[in-house]
């Protein structure tokens, strides 16, 4: 099986033995992804990039990745495609030569 | 090469290509997952769940897991790892009997 | 009229004059304020806190005190009222002596 | 005194008594934003609009309220001015005419 079709498995599995597919509508799944990624900005809060906690660090990610990919399922959507593809996108909006070394937004190049 | 090492590789080649590791420091990183996440969200606001624009979803959520796939990376975090050790601290904070068809939080169980 | 008393007016009859409040419910309200909060955040993407426009922050953070003014106005809160409280609220969580010249969290105190 | 100044004062004071300060750079006050509006958001995850807490709003709404407030603080901004001349934008992007009943974004209009 691919890594990330045996992580959403795992993730059916634990919601279905808790009956909780009934509240995951794309809606709700798009807020939790929201909040989670509040709570791991909230470990850099007042703080220096270098300074949140590693341990929880890995934990507010793995609550992003386990919506993030619960969603994904939802719309039947492959990880590593939808990624190339926005990659792909990317790289037209952002050409090296314009792009280079500057974090400028793609409308102000 | 394992999918999500698949997926990291081809985000840091884009990276690296236009010269933006400067940029992505851990704290930037989860601004940024936090600021697509609330794009995602956009999608779907004074709409019902099923209205939003699945085109869109996809490329949002893409976004999503490109930013978060470079912070595990940052960390030397296996995606599916943390994963599996959130689903079980989760499997402690939420027992099917208790958890079962509610979506209350573990504080109010 | 009371300041706060004649911004929620001026964004009433901004939101009535479109047949808006259909879709003003708290739920999605809250979305928007996450929603415009986060475009705040995206000013300061990449960049030192200095490095801002402050035109755009003008712009971003007169969306979040409109929405946060009609959320208020859902549920009947005065603003001066519930920020008062909070301050009353904090005061416990942080005493002087405790937080004086820490960032840290009342959790860790 | 007028009421912004009132709220602004009550604020500055608990920060200056606790040598806040230091932390208070615009970045990490419009991060202060976005987590505050996550956990308000929170309070509305997997539920229906009308079943949020009233009381956890209050809190939270109040905590929204004051980093904004503090924000503007730091940007010299008046916040019945900087909402006023939204509405005015607003109006422009949104004419009665084209925005009147439905919720699509001005691009869309």
């Amino acid at each position: 099986m691919k890594e990330s079709e045996e992580i959403i498995q795992a993730l059916l599995k634990f919601r279905n033995e808790r009956d909780w597919e009934q509240f995951h509508n794309p809606k709700d799944l798009a807020l939790a992804i929201s909040i989670e990624s509040s709570e791991l900005l909230e470990l850099f809060l007042w703080k220096k990039a270098e300074d949140a906690n590693t341990d929880k660090v890995k934990e507010e990610l793995a609550d992003i990745f386990s919506f993030a990919f619960l969603l994904a399922e939802k719309y039947g959507l492959d990880v590593k495609e939808i990624v190339f593809d926005k990659i792909k996108t990317n790289g037209e909006k952002y050409p090296v030569d314009k792009a280079k070394g500057t974090a400028k937004k793609y409308t102000e190049l």
